[in-house]
């Protein structure tokens, strides 16, 4: 089996030129066949705020209603994605900008409105990874944005670090698969410490003594979730860190 | 040789959810292999508006700032985008959504900023047709948005039209190609009067009497461009008639 490395980027690292631009020189300089998947950042709620879309919250999540739908389809499947895509061809990369709906490569299923009705959001359904394998065969990065779509012409709102997963696991059929899931943190912190290996018993120890918070809770799950679908390696990492051998917080089986 | 369709959906159509559904079931009912261009239709002009950002004129024609390239990124690359993919994958076929930098498709070179700087454009390179005569042989339609990019990270506002000509000139190396332009009218109007068919003659005359208007001219002029570079046919017709065999005014190059 060769070797594919499925990296998403996200948070603060969208927003700032500067370091997208360092990450995308140093996410080009690993040798290996990659997938990158990125989040949105916080451009989709300040473009939300300039057009006057209210955020409609539920118990402290925000809804994406069918405006929020329009907001961050433009805003992840256009402006970020383009802009990744752009500046990876300028660093002399081939690579391809892909929404679900794209080659139909993520169908996913409107979450259940019971008992929340979170609106117009996606659990992923399905991975179709043979166009990404195409790509990948022929030195085409996939570039992929957190939408996915339900078959019936909707788009739909989809956590990036759920799709890096489902992404990762299901490419893992067909090739060594790592997944690093790489963001402005050394990795999973307990304070200012880095947590350097993480299994599902110390997992439950720190969420259950609040030492990981609620953003990073998904994120480490979605980990495992990787680790547990063949996925051969699993690591959350500093941005600066993703051409690095060994780098922030490893996932461990046992 | 065989048959490839260039088709771009522009005008009015694209604001219009109705009248875009109706034009992608005609447009699905097409067997050959085809290829779509979309326009922007007016959703970038409002969404710019709505954003404050202000119209920047220089004699009469719009100029593509930072902040306009980005809205136009979005809405064009994003938004347009990605609900024409959608609603193809839901009509039962497979599609994948474009701009110039995915797959370096179309590299474009900024305008001479003399005589008039009309900022962020950019006038066709280079076509590489390479993937899109991949996706038409595994039966997927490439879904263009009008943008392109220079190669330096930049993406550029590119006319419609001038990317289906283009696009359709490069396909014609390889397949029987077709070009057709579809917009909300029966095709060049005389008055009240369709136009059957047109040579460069006749496209003299009406330019030179008034009677083609000035958003008509560059559409024809990219027409007979299409002619020369080996297209076999080009129609400028109604965007409900995209499935029928002949229909609107037809291009003749005698």
């Amino acid at each position: 089996m060769s070797a594919v490395k499925v990296i998403k980027i996200g948070g603060k690292v969208i927003d700032d030129d500067q370091k997208l631009d360092t990450f995308l020189e140093e996410f080009v300089s690993i040798k290996e066949p990659k997938v990158l998947i990125h989040g949105g950042g916080s451009i989709a709620s300040k473009m939300g705020e300039q057009l006057g879309i209210k955020p409609n919250m539920v118990d402290g999540r925000r809804i994406t209603d069918a405006k929020t739908l329009e907001v961050i389809t433009m805003v992840y499947g256009g402006l970020v994605n383009k802009k990744i895509v752009a500046k990876l061809q300028s660093l002399g990369v081939n690579a391809v900008g892909l929404s679900g709906a794209d080659l139909n490569i993520i169908s996913a299923k409107k979450r259940d409105p019971k008992p929340i009705d979170f609106g117009w959001v996606g659990d992923v359904e399905q991975v179709n990874s043979e166009w990404i394998s195409k790509f990948l065969n022929e030195s085409v990065i996939p570039v992929l944005s957190p939408l996915t779509h339900d078959g019936n012409g909707n788009m739909l709102n989809t956590n990036a670090d759920t799709i890096a997963s489902s992404v990762a696991s299901a490419l893992s059929a067909e090739f060594d698969t790592e997944l690093m899931l790489c963001f402005e943190q050394p990795g999973v912190m307990n304070g200012q410490k880095l947590i350097t290996e993480m299994n599902l018993l110390l997992y439950r120890h720190l969420k259950g003594s609040g030492i990981v918070t609620n953003g990073m809770i998904p994120k480490i799950h979605v980990g495992f979730q990787a680790l547990k679908n063949g996925v051969k390696k699993v690591s959350i990492r500093h941005f600066e860190d993703v051409a690095k051998m060994d780098s922030g917080t490893v996932f461990i089986s046992n």
